[in-house]
Order: C-alpha cells, then sequence, then structure tokens
C-alpha cells in the first residue's frame, strides 16, 4: 500500500530531512513511527531534501509499506509516536503509481525576517538590524524570475547537473507584526542551498553593499562565488508542494491535495 | 533615572515573571542584565507578574536605577546581556513618579489554540482535538463583559482581596491558518491564574460538557471549585498593556507608548 503525508516539522531539532547516522533526521522519525504504526517496514520519499534547521509547513510525502491501515485511524496512531516536532497533518491513500519527489510540479518556500529583536518567534526568523531597503531586494529579485540556470545559487559540492529551474515567484512581502517581512519564491524544482544564498544575496542589496543590478550578472555567471552568503537556515520554511491536479491520490483521499 | 522598558520574552524557559530562588525567571534576567549595562543596582517592577510558562509579547516594566545611559544605547547593550529568551523592544526615560503596575489602566491577553496537530508553534498553542465549537464559547464569553468579582476564575490560594475586574473585551476570532483561534481578553486587571480558568471553562462548554449559561452561574457563584481547569500555560501571551495618555513617558520618550 502506498500513502500520501502532509507533514510540518521544527527542524530546530533536526539534522535535516534526510536519514544519517549522525543524529536525528525527519525522515528518521517518520520512517520510525510508520513502521510501529503499520507494524511492517516503512520507506518514506520525500517531495526534496531540506538541510538541518529548515522547517516545514507543507512537506509531503509518500510511504510505501506492506502494512495497511485507515488513513484516518493511521494519522491518530503517529500523534502518539512521533516526537514533538514532527505532525502529520493529513493522510492519504495514494495511486500506486504516485511519487512525491518525481510528480511535484512545483515547490514553494518562505523566508522569515524581523527588523526588531525577537524573544517569542525567534526560532522561525532571522533578525536583520538595522532594517534593510526592502523595495530594492524587491526590484533585485525580479531578475530571478523565469527560467533560468541557477548555478551561482547551488552549493558548490552539489552533483546536480541539471541546474535549469523555472521561478514563477520571488517578492518580499510585509506581515502583520510591523517591521516583519517574508520572502515567497515558488518554482517548479530548487538546487540544494538555492533559497538560502538567493536570500542572503538580496540582503546585501537591501544593506546597500551590493547593487541591485548585480544580482541579474550573479545569475547570469553561474558561479557560485559571486553570490552572497547563506543566509541562517532557521529563516526558512517549506511551504507548499503543488502535484498536477488529480495526480497520486487515491478514491478515498482527492481532500487537501497539494498543501496546507 | 527610572526607565520604562517594553518586553517580549517566551516563557518557555522561565519559571514565570517575578524573581524566586528555584531557577531562571524574567525579572532576573531583566535585573542582571541592567545591572550590568547601568553599571549600578538595578530594580525591575513589571506591570503584572505572569505565571511559569506564559509569554509576552508586550509587557511592560520600569527601571529605578543610579546608573544612567543614553536609552538607545541601553536598549542596544542589552541585546548583547540577555538570554535569548528575553527581548528588550524599547527603553524610554519615565517621568520620576511613573509605575508600570500602579500606572497601568489595561492588560490585554491572548489565548491561542489550534484544532489540528502541531509542530512549528508548539510552543504558543493549545491543540484542542476534536474542534470545539468556538460559537458557543464565543456566546458564554459574553457573560463576562463588565463590572464583575472574578473570584471563580483567581487561583484559590490568592492573597488578593479586592476580586472586581472590568472586562471590556472577551471574545475568540479566526486566524489567518485554517483551524486557529484567538481569544483575546481586555480588562483594566486580571486575579491570579484568572485568564487560564476562564479558557479552561469555556473550552468545556467549546465541546460541550458544560452548558453555555453555566458561565454566567459559576461567575455569579465566586467559587473557584465551580469553573474548569486552567487551561495550559504554554497558550498565553501578554499582548499589551495600556497607561493614561502621556503618563510615565518622559520628554525623551512619548513615541510607542503603551504597547505593541
Amino acid at each position: 500500500m502506498r500513502y500520501r503525508l502532509l507533514v510540518e516539522y521544527d527542524g530546530t531539532d533536526f539534522l535535516g530531512w534526510q536519514v544519517q547516522p549522525q543524529g536525528p533526521t525527519v525522515q528518521g522519525a517518520l520512517e520510525a513511527a510508520l513502521t510501529v504504526a503499520l507494524r511492517a517496514p516503512a520507506r518514506v520519499v520525500g517531495s526534496g531534501r531540506t538541510d538541518a534547521g529548515v522547517h516545514a509547513r507543507g512537506q509531503v510525502a509518500h510511504v510505501e509499506t506492506d502494512g495497511t491501515a485507515d488513513p484516518w485511524r493511521l494519522r491518530r496512531a503517529l500523534r502518539g509516536l512521533l516526537p514533538e516536532g514532527v505532525a502529520v497533518l493529513d493522510v492519504q491513500e495514494a495511486a500506486p503509481g504516485f511519487h512525491a519527489r518525481y510528480d511535484a510540479v512545483r515547490r514553494t518556500y518562505r523566508y522569515h525576517v524581523a527588523t526588531a529583536p525577537r524573544a517569542l518567534d525567534r526560532r522561525t526568523r532571522w533578525v536583520l538590524h538595522p532594517p534593510p531597503d526592502v523595495a530594492a531586494m524587491n526590484r533585485a529579485a525580479a531578475a530571478l524570475l523565469g527560467r533560468h540556470d541557477f548555478s551561482a545559487f547551488c552549493i558548490i559540492q552539489s552533483g546536480t547537473k541539471n541546474r535549469v529551474c523555472t521561478v514563477e515567484q520571488a517578492a518580499w512581502a510585509p506581515e502583520a507584526r510591523d517591521g516583519d517581512w517574508t520572502f515567497e519564491i515558488a518554482a517548479d524544482r530548487f538546487l540544494h542551498g538555492m533559497v538560502r544564498a538567493i536570500v542572503g544575496t538580496l540582503v546585501q542589496v537591501g544593506r546597500g553593499t551590493r547593487p541591485e543590478a548585480d544580482v541579474a550578472d550573479v545569475l547570469a555567471s553561474g558561479d557560485r562565488r559571486r553570490a552572497g552568503p547563506a543566509a541562517p537556515p532557521h529563516g526558512l520554511v517549506l511551504e507548499r508542494v503543488d502535484y498536477p491536479e488529480g495526480a497520486g491520490a487515491g478514491e478515498k483521499g482527492r481532500a487537501g491535495e497539494g498543501g496546507i
């Protein structure tokens, strides 16, 4: 049986999504809980990996297992089996061929900043003080829209050969609390380290240490060393993952498709 | 010199506002940081005490000290001296007679709930599952408006003799995220444990285990044993404290008065 999961997590306490021997990961926590709940080994595949410290409100994953369970009961059982930093918001039976990574057509990330010191939301916001010039950051971000090779914003060690992504949206918008800003970026795919490299570069523009027009030149250069330093991981949230209409969901599970 | 502080804190790691020997408190953290920054002993008085685990976005306090500092420099110095769970958002010179507790005319608290499991905002939300009947909770909350003796919603051990409070606002409203609700309550003063006892009682109404009309009877009884159990502290935030127009702020400090 194949299930599709909608997952929220606080990346603070995890070494990222992907299972690794050095410590706790989100994928590892899900596989351990699902193996108990389903009484059978469960392998989890996410729509993509997130780095250590990065959060998600709408990660999508599929799990392939010999075990079976009613999706509603499975979701309820997982509540008591997962660590408090991971929550499964939805479980659906998936079509046999559904693949959380290969079938995804759009990922949306948000990067949260605050321009004053913070105590309460400090785990999910990068504090920028003094406040950057957000209008300049938005003008610079416009250069990222469309289909480009994003090698300049991909970590140098990446083994990915195809570096072409289509960015549909990339803009900063104010939040309800004065001085809070969110950068929302949506694309068909993202390279390793891409959002954090983009945010780090745009913040240099906002601080006046990099000209606005430079962002287009950096993109065209394909050279990661010309972009800015990566923004810290704790401000980044994988907000949602979209799939083609009707893809993946089995007969019983069409509700709540594709994100939060 | 007397200064007025606007303080945000994450109550998770503190034994409440008030200094005590058993462990870290917000008042203690502020006094330690201010004593270093001002190079003179500093005593901090808050608008009111908050219990262990309760948060604040807009606590107001005054500090009386023989030391002096430019308010802007003091605020900046505190950033490096306070633990990460406490942030001083604003510092102003206060009029000599300003008193954060006695001069306050209105306190506003918010209690945050979620009706689905949560990973990211779990430190500031009480998860209620299944979702309660919020319309019934709002009808019941209307009985609290106005001037009443709130003994029925005050912890039994309290030494406070005057239990009369005037509640100006008490209502649940939806938030941006589907299934999230916030209870906002404003009054001239609050008794010890009052908001959590009110929320715990209203949630019983929302779950159908207490009739709506019962809340008015509980209030009239003055008997804490008739109200519901206290809601957990981590959903509660002291949102703002208001002072009379012009009260307390010295010549240099009229901006940002009275809250967030």
